[in-house]
């Protein structure tokens, strides 16, 4: 699971991409005469859907800030008297500067182009941060029309209350998914609908705290998020080491946990694939502590060159809580996953799910039941898959092309790979500084925990790529070579 | 707040309403050359959406069970070999029958039309039970148009984790609403977006007790739910009684707790508007122990006769945690709520959010914005109150009609009165127990706490109508006076 460390920051509305250009064309930044680049290609720019670029030129043109024609395109009038004619900044320019898209956000990576930044901030161009998809990819269309497929349809009692436990027909509909694709053992009666993995967790937090538990293990190197939402609950998160099989179970066995959350199918950050073997040795580990390990499956779903890894949870369901998510299929902001939960603790997963929100919104759950059972949500998932396989190839040749001699691992699966960059570029902190004064946002591994092999000197970097198109991952990797 | 006191049953898809009807002409029940109602019709008795009954014709005219043509509508046609010809019930009532709408859910009350019951079972013709809305009222169009339009527009980084105090664009909207409708003293910075007032508990919980609270108030009688919901948090809900103005002040002092939650606008169940002295008297409570007052304004957009009574929030916003939802306005399926927090409190009920959720699915409080900011809401709450008032009416008139010397309170605000029927009538659990062996569902003043004052025998019960047609309404009070 890659959760935002901190909150968001503020989105903006429509509103901010049209009172930026007004201002520029106030401003003369703007002159009169200034054709306007095309909806379409300002859009892509912004990184913002195109009707939010329509609405702010037709509502400029409707003020005479702005005029259009059929076939002419859109241009500044001259309506406004303006102060100066300067070429001044692209109103891309304007617009990201003016935060249509916050640079640096501590979640989201992408590309920023900076016009004028503010004197010593650095300008984020290139951000590697893992954890998001790309969101341009979540498919508006399909969506929209299942809303309006199932608002036409949805029996009037589906809008009162939940189910806390989650529309039937989404946790069949889930039910049948997990068990398809991921090799889940999961009837519908065993699926819990929630707002995604990191409430999963928490749920899980209070069910263990309940249950007299006072730790819960989680992997190191592994997602921070996993100690802070445990801690929520009231539960102290140790730290396990890996080896290159998985969780290594020697020091499992010593901290005396008896829950353990673990990503098997792509190991974040490591990008470990669980063996064989170690799977077997963590289950026999459950059993005899009479324990559960909590498998987080956040990229799953996403492998490219070998055979799909099964969820761990097929081996012995009775012991693995499954976990999972949207987040990075569709969007982390839909707030929609899922639980397939072992018998006993059902009832008490179920009853603080009810308690901590009474149940997921009817009509987003209603909607993903219509994409997941409609086919949709597989063809999603073979929509990314293609996107991002194109991206870890193209992160991957470029590293061998910038950066000779970095090793690069976990490629196989997932949404960001562990590039080990030779030594000779430096310590890790010197490496950093250098990529980040180039407007590259880089996450080391050793911010991921303590555990953090360093590998006689090389600089073992987490590189997320899924949310950057190919060219970015390119200049990316060019300037932190360059630096 | 009104709460279901258990998990909605399972809501079944337009295929149980298919399947109802394949099955019925199958059996002979629906005969070769029935004509069916209209969609619209059906639609209107089964209380379904119409495209779900346009859905089934569809289907079942593809399959050759039914036969339509234009002008001439749908009959049942020839093809199925039936094996008796008796007019059967009509489809409304095999759509019932088998499910289209479950019968005596614990939240939802309204009028069941239910062919050939099951032996013993009690027919439940109207169900008072009070806590959800008319969920028929439900601006589908304009939720729909919304959500287009939200999705047309909305930044590729609004997909992304949310803010966990809620969307920026949607606590501006809250905050000017709640100021203009409900006199409230809210900042769009001390708004915080929640799944419903019930969430607003839970977070409240665990806040007051990381602050060493190891109780809260709540008022009896009163909501059940607030109780097991600070039980969630490991505070113990002290019950506290009424006077005639509200909350009374000697038995709070008394209690010790330093946090209380009030409905001061319409109490519930008992109808009670906190008089002003009392809200004077109440706010020095909280300055005096340094406390909190919890004002749940579950339906404080309702009122009917009087001037609206605005919260109580705006008499002191430092000593009162403001908190409502869309599950009254617009249907409790959302899971949409806000809360208006003291500063002091802010950081915490934020971060106990972000560990509970990471805050609540940007589409939907995209769309509750855009419908605030259209002034769609308004005319939600306009119809709504015009509906319920209408029901209202009905009651009071029915009543007394039907129930002569039943004393009736709480009328002017709100979805639910308490209607005091004379002793003459019977001990109360005799004239339950009638009331429901005539099909009719009531709950008595008792069952929401231990204070309840029974007045000399009469019966006190607490009536909730807004979900009922005014003619259930007079349906439901005329068989339970002839029980």
């Amino acid at each position: 699971m890659l959760l935002p460390a901190a909150a968001a920051p503020p989105r903006r509305r429509g509103r901010t991409l049209q009172e930026a250009l007004r201002e520029a064309v106030r401003s003369g930044r703007l002159a009169a005469g200034t054709r306007l680049p095309s909806s379409r290609a300002l859009a892509a720019d912004l990184g913002v859907s195109r009707g939010l670029v329509t609405d702010a030129y037709d509502q400029l043109t409707a003020e005479g800030y702005l005029r259009s024609s059929r076939g002419a395109g859109t241009w500044v009038g001259d309506a406004v008297r303006a102060p100066g004619a300067g070429a001044g900044p692209t109103p891309a320019a304007v617009g990201v500067r003016t935060g249509a898209e916050p640079a640096g956000t501590p979640a989201a990576g992408g590309t920023r182009t900076v016009a004028e930044p503010a004197p010593g901030a650095p300008v984020v161009r290139v951000d590697f941060t893992p954890g998001t998809p790309d969101l341009s990819l979540f498919p508006r269309a399909a969506w929209a029309a299942a809303h309006r497929t199932v608002l036409s349809r949805l029996p009037h009692a589906a809008l009162g209350y939940p189910d806390p436990r989650g529309l039937p027909e989404l946790r069949a509909a889930l039910a049948a998914l997990l068990t398809r694709r991921r090799g889940v053992v999961a009837a519908p009666e065993r699926v819990v609908v929630c707002s995604g993995v990191a409430q999963a967790m928490t749920l899980l937090g209070f069910v263990l705290r309940g249950r007299g538990l006072r730790t819960v293990g989680v992997e190191d190197p592994g997602s921070p998020e996993h100690g802070t939402l445990f801690a929520s609950a009231g539960l102290r998160a140790v730290g396990l080491p890996l080896d290159g099989e998985g969780l290594a179970p020697g020091p499992l066995v010593a901290s005396g946990v008896r829950a353990v959350v673990t990503t098997p199918a792509h190991q974040f950050p490591s990008g470990i694939a669980c063996s064989p073997r170690r799977r077997t040795e963590l289950l026999d580990w459950a059993r005899t502590v009479d324990g559960y390990l909590i498998e987080d499956d956040y990229d799953g779903d996403f492998r490219y060159d070998r055979a799909p890894v099964g969820a761990l949870q097929g081996l012995d369901p009775a012991r693995v809580v499954y976990t999972g998510s949207v987040s990075k299929s569709l969007a982390p902001g839909l707030r929609l996953g899922w639980m397939v939960v072992p018998e006993p603790l059902l009832e008490e997963v179920v009853d603080r799910k009810r308690t901590m929100d009474l149940g997921n919104p009817s009509l987003d759950q209603a909607v993903l039941a219509e994409v997941v059972t409609a086919g949709g949500y597989d063809r999603q998932l073979r929509r990314c898959q293609r996107a991002y396989r194109r991206r870890r190839d193209a992160l991957v040749t470029a590293l061998a092309e910038f950066l000779p001699g970095t090793r690069v691992s976990g490629i196989a699966a997932g949404l960001h790979v562990i590039a080990r960059v030779p030594g000779r570029h430096g310590p890790e902190g010197a490496f950093l500084a250098r990529a980040a004064a180039a407007g590259v946002v880089v996450r080391p591994l050793s911010g991921y925990g303590t555990a953090a092999a360093r590998d006689g000197g090389d600089v073992p970097l987490v590189l997320g790529y899924a949310h950057l198109s190919p060219s970015d991952i390119a200049l990316g990797v060019r300037r932190m070579a360059g630096a």
